[in-house]
């Protein structure tokens, strides 16, 4: 046995708790994903991205898929971020290649005084079930991640109602109806805590919140449109007898670290445009950090990527607290066989560093 | 006459000094757009986006039709970023509501040794051309800026030919093969330097350097591949008899902020992701502020958008150097009587403000 009790089964779990591990842990945003031949068969075969969503055992079968190639050390829960709105009856869809779209976005002040937080053991009882089939078909081999989108980032999309680079609807709200704004991200945090909190109880082993349009506010709206609420979830969340760490990732929001790192979070995201080590003064070890290689460094030579995996456990230096992942998802038309050059490299030089300095 | 010698012939040049004003100046990227009816009138009879650009008579009447309907405080040249590697045989197009693209993108590494600095007064003479008509209907009303994209930024449209979201292309360049990139950047850095001191030389009263991609770029490789060649740009470009100031925009590189305030550039541009307090905090008066009010503001109601700027005005604070901008071109559909309301309100409110304290 080791010196230290770790391994792939608990190393992820210890890191996100800044506790010593034989070597850093590594799982990969989407790394159940377009980028596998045998995603690609399943979601096939499930007809639609919601149909493979709402199918705990589909589901299932496609979170299993990574692990069964790589030497990962987390499995995440295969679902979307959009499902509390579409529990909500936005009727959400995925036209090929375009991302999420909404039938009915919210446009009247109306319509976001009528939602409800939707009972996760009910219209959203697929997520929980596919977190408890997926924590016995794992069987303790590595820690199972749940997750859901951020308040803001719900509410971007619920308000958009499809892909947008301006943000226009949703930042009129907030400067013409601030007040509707809030009412709607009052119900959307309480359908976040409960959607967690079921996963949870489910068996979900950490949870990680995306807060993937934090980054298109100013500092101000930042403060108050998307800081505030992903505290009040860090603070509010029940983590049940194991006390479930939480992970938060602003993306785009790194100007907001400092206080990110306040908020009551375990670890925090960090996307590829910050350094590891500058992250870590600025966080002052209240979290454990997340992150941060270049997604595009998947299309590099198999020795240039071997190089960046390198720089990016040097960035974040000796001690623990480091949970390696590309700064954003793995791309879909990235080679697999990147995939297991950046898990081993990252536990062949991550066991080479002094992690316990 | 006013205490100070400052009104709207003068006042950008005057904040890009940092010396005292009578209110704040503003300006807006893409001021000569798609947002203006008779600017797609135009765009229209000119047949090509390109042919806009290549046609003095034309870029000099869409860039005069902003200042034509709003009290603007400077003028852009109307061209493209993409001119020096259209000169270079790439050959550039526009497909309508898509973006640029290269029929010719740099994928081989002779075809980067075989890349030539093109002559500004030769095929790119359309463009001093347009700089000189320019001053000569401006007649001294306000300062014209000249502007070229960076060399990193021009190496990755370069690259990848098209639109990308991934940076696949230029950034397996750039750690496969080092120093082939180090090759293309020296190039394009000689090019835009030529290509700039031309249009000083035909009458640009200040110059800006647009880096669009630089912040696509983890810290290490932005020092090296973007960020260097910036400061050797400022360090280098003759500025004229008038000692042309020179304005840096990297976009998204806020974290950079304080290398970005000591590369010799006499003004940066701010997104608005950043609150202007702490950019002025971070770069210690070394430089003036161009920014930095979020774009989508132009979508809010007439009163929410002066509320906006009056944020902005505040962030900033007393004391000169500031000049207004959006955080990022003003978007095509957005109404232009907004433009009206934003250019009053900066106008009003800048002047309420003690600017001299």
């Amino acid at each position: 046995m080791s010196p230290i009790d770790s391994g792939r089964h608990n190393r992820f779990l210890r890191a996100l708790r800044q506790q010593p591990v034989d070597t850093t842990p590594i799982w990969v945003m989407r790394q159940a994903g377009r980028y596998l031949p045998e995603y690609r068969a399943t979601r096939q075969r499930a007809g639609s991205f919601m149909n493979l969503c709402r199918s705990p055992e589909l589901a299932c079968e496609v979170t299993m898929q990574p692990l069964d190639r790589f030497e990962l050390d987390a499995a995440i829960l295969f679902s979307d971020i959009l499902t509390i709105p579409d529990a909500m009856g936005l009727g959400l869809s995925f036209a090929e290649g375009e991302g999420p779209r909404f039938a009915y976005p919210l446009r009247t002040l109306d319509a976001i005084s009528r939602l409800g937080v939707p009972d996760p053991e009910g219209e959203l009882k697929y997520v929980p079930d596919a977190v408890r089939l997926i924590r016995r078909e794992l069987d303790g081999s590595v820690p199972l991640i749940g997750f859901s989108g951020s308040p803001w980032t719900l509410a971007c999309y619920m308000v958009e109602g499809g892909p947008t680079e301006k943000f226009a609807h949703i930042k009129k709200l907030m400067w013409d109806h601030p007040q509707a704004l809030h009412q709607l991200l009052e119900v959307l945090t309480q359908s976040v805590q409960v959607y967690l909190e079921a996963q949870i109880a489910a068996g979900a082993q950490a949870v990680m919140i995306f807060d993937s349009w934090g980054g298109v506010l100013a500092p101000g709206d930042y403060r108050e449109f998307s800081l505030a609420n992903l505290a009040k979830l860090a603070q509010s969340i029940n983590r049940g007898p194991d006390n479930v760490p939480i992970i938060v990732f602003s993306r785009g929001a790194n100007g907001h670290l400092e206080a990110l790192s306040q908020i009551g979070a375990d670890a925090l995201g960090v996307d590829w445009t910050v350094g590891l080590g500058e992250a870590r003064k600025r966080t002052g070890g209240r979290v454990a950090l997340q992150g941060n290689l270049d997604p595009a460094a998947m299309y590099a030579a198999p020795e240039s990527l071997r190089q960046q995996v390198d720089m990016v456990l040097r960035d974040y230096g000796t001690g623990p607290g480091h949970i390696f992942n590309l700064g954003h998802g793995i791309t879909p038309d990235v080679n697999p066989e990147q995939m297991r050059v950046l898990v081993d490299a990252v536990h062949e030089l991550g066991r080479r560093r002094d992690l316990f300095a």
